[in-house]
């Protein structure tokens, strides 16, 4: 009997294919799980997953408590696992309030000890037990299964342990045990419960050296905090509790001993309003105490503890389940028809962890959070890796509480100064020597046109002060057709007539500029093209401009598209940089990998003499623009009176965030070190895309061309009519399928699917991208 | 001779008048200066200010030590400034590095013990000695002087020794007395060091419950962080670490004892590039060991930190002192003509701290970091106080560890929902229905002027397709004169002609409205004034204008500014509104802090079809604005077209950081337990500018007008011809003085002079500002 129970209760079911396949970071969420984490070392961690357990076990609608130890050192002296196994059905027992009849089917195991535990596989865990508690009458069973997944005999931190002891173990290892077991979900009836028991304190290493906080992130499991109630445990305490939010960790409650020193009281006022703060009897300290009295003493606080948590749960599902509908009555989104979002497609963001979105989403009609690719890199913002991103959160936390915002003009502090250095020695190099900031691509691009404005009328003798003269002179600008500069109304001057300026949109559009067109370099049936404007002599090519020349002899001769896309970009850039107004916001990340070495000026042999840059610059945190000038066009706003300054800025001009995010994610970028996506040698960006993949792509039937560049990967579907072009709705199936099943967050554009990642992607996540997309093209009508 | 010496060694220099008015927060920068924070209690933070003032007295550069312990707990058993007293002159003498003939002046000296140990007062520190090491020959005079501020006697945390012993002090008590020890200098010529050792870990609390790490924020000086080598110690070492990081400190280095668990090594791999690591051999056990030898074999460490130290100190001073001329090579400000502004009038800002700036200055030959009440309130956008601002920074933290940026259209995150909830249940309650986000108050105008061109078309039948009836409209808005709503190129098209829009700034501008003159309150010769336009005929109020009656009733019968603003506020918004449209982004102090009561659409009796909101919105931390609509506004963009959704959007739309910070602001204005600037019982603003001063002021020969509302005090000076307007350099003169002399941060605007305070400034703050204002207006030309 107690074998078959046992199985029964061993018997897991694993969630199916898709959710699988991306297991690290998939947290199903019927089933409340928490991370126990500890302020410091020797705070009572396994006491207080010992006897929350139990408190969890004595409720009556808890079937079963799942406890896991993913690292446990020490062992098998130490065991956590074998802690909770012995001392949870004990307090139960003891339990005053858990008074039905029930039938406990506790189990132990240990997966992977190391060979310095393994000589002696006696001490290795595999213990299983029955424990009957409560009142007499019809039993109910419960399960409480305990895990040990990484033991090390020796009582130091993982990372040592497994440096002494010769047991490795990667983070996709520690993260795959981690993501199985969540999935794991027990047959019987009833809520279950799942406690993972981190090592030591918040912030101390695993077996790689990889933080407790950073190592489990990608579950982001709400945390209870195990307080410190010794002197001075206050302050560990808290920056334990700190250090969980900058790993943007949500804390369910924070739990400590009384050790005389009314150190809970002190925490619940200062934490009070944000975490609920439970004080524990003080631990015996002798050891040979079986802390019977000392659970029992403990039953109200951990009952208490057991009732936060439900309620957190509870409250984050709710929330969570209401997102999609109240998103649908209170938001307007942007490029949106609202009508055309179903509320069950709208997607509920729990989190990010570098390049993946944690989505909210029911899959076999079970609610989890589910790890998505953001194949559209949010809008070209998209850099940060997660080891990025835990830098830059440390770095947006200092940010602010040494500057919050400071006032720009005439003003200066260090992150505005270090960016304003790092840009005109790296995208600015050679000739700019003026930084102007702003908020976003959009106004960047207005602060450049007005320079460029200026600049042309001194050039051109315009006098200002003659109000005659000046009514007469229409300004134009030189652009490109198709190109786009931002939703403001001068950004939006300086493009083409389009479906984003048409009167609908914008009646004070009027488009103030000569617009061209551009060649096009695609890949089609495994070749490599370059189409032509027809207004383009082909003829006139080798000898008129010597720019597309070059772009039709590298990419026909070399099919080398990085190339062709460098030499593609250095012509638009040509183009625009004559008439001194270059957008390269979009093209960032492109240019900053380049640092002074192949920018789309050295290439061109021409420089520019304003260029705006935004979106990836701060590396996907916070908005913040920059337009680059050379000193003649600063020196054209010079006088002796305010009026001719350029009178254009923003209450957060330069903000001391936004800098200090620029400075770590250019410096992070370019960095050799860091980034291994750079082409050393080169000091340029390797491609990222698949070759063979791309060429398989370019041939299917449906696929009118493709284009690779950087870290984007474009592919036209054959379409016709009004399947083709902004407004088409013709890819959406195939979006759809791309989101739900094969969890990549692709956007629509029309007719077009765009993969992007950011600069740090690695190349396999690419790749397997790409992949996915291939077998969905492969079956789409 | 040694009472001579002592006395030479006590005489010290106070700064003089200006400085030492505010001096908390004024920090001396060439006395090099560091606080000693622990990671931990029970780290040897005393150790470390012994061994590091014996390797610093061991300089040839350095002639003194200034050691202070602010709070004193377990005294007089434990006295860190007596273990620093006696053990580094033992551990100098015992230094074989320094060999020059010394004569060591040490004193020793509490300055106020609790009664619990003052009712013993033979254990009160006063002591001096004279010691002498080295070699033979001419000595040289150096000083030790090691100083307890505040002690108790029970060993327990600050907060509960003054509780239980009686002596409470304020964190005011504490900070000048840490603020008069940074202004004191010796005599002596060379180096002088200062350290401040803190009281157990970074975040444990002091006398009145504020956290060490906030206690000394507003010296925010370098820190030297003492690790913790024990077992978990890596874990309290990061997380102390990253507390000091979200409290704006820079840490010059991080100093451990080895435990044989090589925290260090660890540290120093994941610190390494961030700040230097050091470690100390392990601390003898037994407490009868006069740690001769330890101090011996510590020296090198020691020295090292010294260098450490003495190589942060200088990069920070050499930063300090060219940022001046580099913000003038490399910046371009907005609104600045930078040759009107000389190299040295260029404001270094180190730091804010709540209201104030910390800015670089050089007073009486002293380079110094001084306290500047930001006047301007950064335009507009600085609302915390030091305590909304450590909040704003754990939020800030946490959202870009949490989110990063995500994605908006189609999606949703909880800050962009809760942000969105806060809006509309706050400004938007009773009207607005949908919130569309954007990056400043620019782009919410633009958005705001798409979204009324659409509701208008729609609403006049206009047929959209038809481009032949198109070409014929020309969509116009009604706004005021004088008025400002930001400067891309759509939302000038909306102001009047003016400096801004002239054909040298913005040759496409062509003021596509039509622009009405406002009434004008304001005080002079402590008598209130209603202005009305020129074309407005005083006669027809009562009958013909509801809102200009109710204005000139409230204002010329009560003299109540405050409810005269609001009636002028409405009749502003009502004639925006009439044309669906208003910005209220410059307003949005005062309507967020009247939540559903005293709107300016309840004043009205009229509700608003749009609105904007922007600046303080995120509490002064980063750019977002908001562009609140009613529901029949978004209607007017619906069909099955994605064509005629709203096509306008920037890419970090939404974004997760500039959310989290709007709400956490916006609550915290409305909370009347922390803002007590809220009149509670009508949940609005009080009065923030003393009323008699207003009065005194707008008395003064040299005053035209004087115009108090809300945060905004504003003073317009006589001025004839081309001292008038905004490119006048009249006031420029007073403005340097405030700066210099006042340490009051104003900008110019032309003869206009404006204070500014946040949402949560003290009233008497406010009262000191505008004091030193009138007093300096007296003495004006």
């Amino acid at each position: 009997m107690l074998r078959r129970l046992l199985h029964h209760a061993r018997r897991r079911r694993r969630y199916s294919s898709a959710a699988s396949s991306s297991a690290a970071g998939v947290v199903p969420l019927s089933t409340p799980t928490f991370a126990v984490f500890g302020a410091n070392t020797g705070v009572g961690k396994t006491l207080v997953s010992a006897g929350l357990s139990a408190a969890l076990l004595s409720s009556p609608t808890t079937s079963a408590v799942d406890y896991l130890k993913p690292l446990q050192t020490g062992y098998p002296v130490d065991s956590d696992a074998r802690f909770v196994f012995t001392r949870a059905p004990a307090l139960l027992r003891a339990n005053p309030s858990s008074p039905r009849a029930t039938r406990l089917v506790a189990s132990c195991r240990t997966l992977f000890p190391s060979p310095a535990v393994g000589a002696d596989p006696a001490h290795s865990e595999s213990q299983e037990a029955v424990v009957r508690c409560g009142e007499e009458g019809a039993e109910e069973t419960k399960v409480l299964a305990c895990r040990t997944v990484y033991a090390w005999r020796e009582p130091v931190s993982p990372h040592l342990a497994a440096e002494r002891e010769g047991m490795a173990v990667t983070d996709k290892e520690v993260r795959d045990s981690v993501g199985q077991w969540l999935l794991e979900g027990v047959v019987e009836q009833g809520e279950v419960w799942k406690l993972l028991e981190t090592a030591g304190g918040v912030a101390s290493p695993g077996p790689s050296g990889t933080l407790q906080c950073d190592l489990y992130r990608p579950f982001r499991l709400p945390a209870i905090l195990v307080g410190d109630g010794r002197l001075g445990g206050i302050s560990s305490t808290l920056s334990a509790y700190e250090t969980l939010l900058l790993r943007g960790y949500d804390v369910g409650a924070v739990i400590l001993e009384d050790r005389a020193l009314s150190n809970d009281k002190f925490l619940l006022s200062y934490l009070g309003k944000r975490v609920c703060v439970l004080v524990l009897p003080q631990i015996p300290q002798d050891p040979s105490d079986d802390l019977t009295d000392w659970f029992s003493e403990s039953s109200l606080a951990f009952g208490l503890l057991r009732n936060a948590l439900q309620s957190f749960h509870s409250k984050r599902i709710q929330r969570l389940s209401s997102m999609q509908r109240k998103s649908k009555e209170l938001l307007w989104w942007p490029f949106t028809q609202h009508d055309l979002v179903p509320v069950e497609s709208v997607t509920v963001i729990d989190s990010r962890c570098g390049e993946n979105f944690s989505a909210y989403k029911i899959k076999e009609s079970t609610m989890m959070l589910v790890p998505q690719f953001d194949a559209c890199a949010s809008w070209w913002t998209q850099g940060p890796d997660s080891s990025l991103q835990i830098e830059l959160a440390r770095d947006m936390g200092y940010a602010a509480a040494r500057y919050g915002h400071v006032m720009f003009p005439e003003n200066v502090h260090e992150p505005a100064l270090r960016c304003a250095e790092l840009l005109l020695g790296g995208v600015g190099k050679g000739w700019a020597s003026r930084v102007y900031y702003s908020d976003n691509g959009s106004t960047a691009i207005e602060i450049a046109l007005k320079m460029a404005f200026r600049k042309f009328c001194d050039d051109h003798g315009i006098q200002m002060d003659n109000a005659k003269s000046i009514r007469n002179i229409q300004l134009k600008v030189l652009a490109l057709n198709g190109s786009y500069h931002g939703d403001t109304l001068g950004a939006m001057e300086a493009q083409a007539p389009s479906a984003y300026t048409s009167f609908l949109q914008q009646p004070w559009y009027s488009g103030r500029g000569l617009f061209l067109d551009p060649p096009t370099v695609y890949v089609k049936n495994d070749t490599c093209n370059l189409s032509l404007p027809k207004l383009m002599n082909p003829d006139e090519l080798s000898s008129g401009d010597s720019c597309l020349s070059s772009l039709a002899e590298v990419f026909c001769n070399t099919r080398d598209t990085s190339s062709a896309a460098d030499v593609y970009l250095s012509y638009i850039s040509q183009k625009l940089s004559e008439f001194s107004l270059s957008n390269n916001s979009e093209h960032i990340a492109a240019l900053i990998i380049e640092p002074g070495k192949k920018s789309a000026s050295d290439l061109l042999g021409c420089l520019p003499d304003i260029a705006c840059y935004a979106k990836l610059m701060t590396g996907g945190i916070v908005p913040l623009a920059a337009t680059l000038a050379t000193e003649e066009i600063f020196d054209s706003f010079k006088s002796d009176s305010k009026l001719t300054a350029l009178l254009h800025g923003h209450s957060y001009t330069a903000h001391a965030m936004g800098c200090c995010a620029a400075v770590k994610a250019i410096q992070w970028y370019q960095d050799p070190s860091i980034n291994s996506n750079l082409d050393f040698e080169h000091m340029r960006l390797k491609e990222l895309w698949d070759g063979a993949l791309v060429q398989q792509l370019s041939s299917l039937p449906n696929v009118e061309r493709v284009v690779s560049i950087g870290t984007v990967c474009v592919i036209e579907l054959k379409a016709q009519g009004s399947d083709a072009g902004y407004a088409s709705l013709y890819a959406r199936s195939l979006i759809e399928q791309l989101r739900k099943d094969d969890d990549i967050y692709v956007r629509p554009l029309g007719n077009v699917i765009y993969l992007m990642c950011g600069p740090c992607t690695a190349r396999d996540s690419c790749t397997r991208q790409l992949s996915k997309l291939h077998r969905r093209l492969c079956g789409f009508n």
